[in-house]
């Protein structure tokens, strides 16, 4: 669809053409103070005026207007208080949703239908169902159980019924009952942090620290020279290496590897890219070896990347099993395409809750604005027009802006710092002049800005970028 | 505080006296047949229309009305379109949370600290501090990553810094750094379907049958014999026996018990109720251990036994570290009242959104409202009326009706149907005279209607009921 005219200056026509620091801190002590009495502060950045925060930009309680590239780590797909959403959360159906919460896959509401309905319209090519979760990590956690529950039934027969020994084993989590199955993810994969899906995740080691995890073997993801048309024949070389290591923990894992999970580019880990080529490796593998593929595309999904899905740059030639979603959808889950991903048994993938209509009412209005406003192509014109520019930065402070990627990858392009001391020191000399960004492991730091983002904000962040290195450089 | 005037009369006005069968099915058959072109709809009894659906009585598309006494799996505290509650969700606040999700634990809404602070009004008795999830599932899996977190920060001392040993050894999901600790629950306990929070569960094998499980230890109810006054003495012995089974756990489980999860009445499991001795016993072995103690609320909490938490019947000599709710809050979590249950370092109990301050303004408004009316304390009136009407149906129909439960527990009433498949016809009888209901493990029918249930509901109920039996006693 071809792109209408500039989507913020249509929704924000008051957003703002650059920060608003009043350096002032007063409130924001206070408020952080007052919630610290009932609850664990200690992640807590700033508290925020979202009434007062408005398209690409984000309001704290004291009035300081942040340019806001991070956006609730990649979750706001259009930006603040978007008058589309507004309508959708002011709507009969939304009070309705909200007030009497439905057990979904039990007794639906009557537009459930329609909404999950329209929400398929984004889903990736070929991905035709959906089972809808609450989170990320609820989504990836859901995935592994379809995953599991499909190695078992192959193995059985799709119709087969239990045997008296699995159903007694199960009981005190023994074999057969309680298969020992592994999924295979990479080293630096986030995928959530429930305790399933914390077992996936190997991003950093705190996230997992002290807690029991599952003995789950880790690909390693390979390590890309920049910038990649210098190392072309590196590159090639390395992501063979990868992909020989994967098929080795295939042959020689201790148990059946039910499934390979992994994201189009690693996000937390540091935005670790990869070609089309090692992605159809690995989808070869897993067919090879009767495992499922499952695409976390929990933070690149919905548009970042310049396509709807990020796994659609690699052209593979066989779809993925299943390709999890959340943040920007506002919602959760997976879409998936063979019917027989979900067990034969009701009640078996199952919640009271299994989403929140509320929620899925507002990914209807999400999605329904990237198509009809095409804010997916939107997205890759305006990384075509920052990427440059980017570069020239990179190259003005060689020794501070390393490793610039995401190329062709709409506006999800992350640099390193020289390590993780100067990525703190980045992020507060940005938040000082107006810019709030976040990052990845160790080092990274990356945009995650709306779909609305264009080329004046491009401008603008370019500037702040800028300046943020300056103050750096003087360091 | 005072019970007011009839609530469900001031809330719902227009409530039917009764249950309305059209006796057509058409449109049902019809969405319900849209729906599976796109999602799994094995679980799906029939789709609903809500906005037609008042206080205690679900309307389905057809035009059907039935009085619900299961309420969306006990998750619906005050009734369909409840106006306190429309107006939540029609305020500034809740538009602004559906349309500018935070990432809540870095930066919160300014409405955020009034909020909680307002649910904690309705917190058990010493809990202070609380930690939002979004669904019940999710608050257990949560409680158990707080648990081993505590159980290991108590080991090094709170203040003390990971080894690098343990740093490494998490990225190969091996001791130190992810450590061989476990979690006693209960057989017939259900905690949730997450894969961590299902290695609690043990209510019934086909929710985990086919997943990868920890082998965490169970430990046995007792099984008590009923009516309770009549078997006083082997009640007690039985107790002692359960009590003793769980001590000889904890002196040779092959790893530390970081805690205990139990329900205060095991509920899916099929209302399994134990006295206060018993869990005073529990707590004293916690104690005597260095285990915590987690009450599993999500069905049992926000007042429908008569008290605002269930396990306040049993006046525990030290409060539970944990309290896990859901359900009827609509929103999710845990309390707690040690800061030191939340790790040392930020960003380790974490989440992208860690729940939904939509939710979170429902829940308010649910708690405001439960209190200012008195809900709890005209619950407790309403099962005292309740329970001798369905002591006299169990003697009508002794065949049918056995081992009724819940006395002074408010509403929380449960019986046994003979077995399994007469639970099946008692629940297709049921709904053919109009009443929604729904049941337990095995061949438990249970009520978990609102906190608006009032005595004329309570009638109507009865009649159904007996209407019900008279169907099955024809069989």
């Amino acid at each position: 669809m071809p792109a209408k005219t500039d989507a913020a200056a249509e929704f924000y026509p008051d957003e703002p053409t650059g920060p608003i620091l009043v350096k002032s801190n007063t409130k924001n002590v206070q408020e952080k103070e007052s919630l610290g009495e009932i609850m664990d502060t200690k992640s807590v950045m700033f508290v925020c005026d979202y009434k007062k925060s408005i398209g690409n930009y984000l309001a704290d309680v004291d009035g300081n207007v942040y340019l806001d590239v991070l956006q609730q780590i990649a979750s706001i797909a259009l930006g603040y208080n978007n008058p589309i959403l507004k309508q959708v959360a002011s709507s009969p159906d939304m009070v309705d949703a909200l007030i009497n919460r439905p057990a979904s896959t039990r007794l639906p509401s009557n537009f459930y239908a329609r909404a999950i309905k329209n929400i398929l319209k984004g889903s990736p090519k070929d991905q035709d169902k959906v089972w809808i979760c609450l989170s990320g990590s609820d989504a990836n956690d859901n995935a592994l159980k379809a995953a599991f529950m499909h190695y078992k039934s192959k193995q059985r027969g799709y119709d087969a019924a239990f045997t008296a020994e699995e159903m007694e084993s199960v009981m005190s989590a023994k074999a057969p009952g309680n298969p020992d199955l592994a999924v295979l993810s990479f080293k630096g994969g986030f995928h959530g942090r429930t305790i399933g899906s914390i077992s996936l995740t190997a991003a950093r080691a705190y996230h997992k620290v002290d807690l029991p995890a599952f003995n789950w073997p880790k690909g390693e993801m390979p390590n890309l020279k920049y910038p990649l048309d210098k190392y072309e024949k590196e590159n090639a070389e390395e992501e063979a290496r990868a992909l020989e290591k994967v098929e080795e923990i295939f042959k020689t894992w201790r148990c059946p590897i039910a499934a390979v999970v992994i994201e189009p580019i690693l996000s937390e880990g540091g935005d670790v890219h990869a070609s089309a080529k090692f992605y159809q490796g690995l989808r070869d593998i897993t067919l090879k070896y009767g495992s499922l593929l499952i695409f976390d595309e929990v933070q690149t999904g919905f548009g970042a990347t310049g396509k709807l899905w990020a796994h659609e740059h690699f052209n593979l030639t066989t779809p993925p099993d299943m390709v999890t979603f959340s943040k920007k959808a506002q919602a959760a889950g997976f879409f998936y395409h063979d019917a027989q991903m979900m067990p034969k048994d009701a009640a078996r993938m199952h919640n009271t809750w299994c989403g929140d209509p509320a929620r899925v009412l507002i990914a209807e209005g999400i999605v329904n604005t990237i198509l009809e406003y095409g804010l997916v192509e939107k997205t890759k014109e305006v990384g075509e027009y920052l990427f440059p520019k980017l570069e020239k930065l990179a190259e003005k402070y060689p020794e501070l802006m390393l490793n610039l990627r995401g190329k062709d990858r709409g506006t999800f392009i992350a640099w390193d710092l020289p390590d993780g001391d100067w990525r703190i020191k980045f992020f507060a000399a940005a938040r000082s002049v107006g810019l709030n960004i976040g990052g990845g492991y160790l080092r990274t730091a990356r945009l995650r800005p709306t779909l609305t983002f264009n080329k004046s904000h491009a401008d603008v962040a370019v500037e702040l970028l800028d300046k943020t290195f300056e103050i750096l450089s003087k360091e």
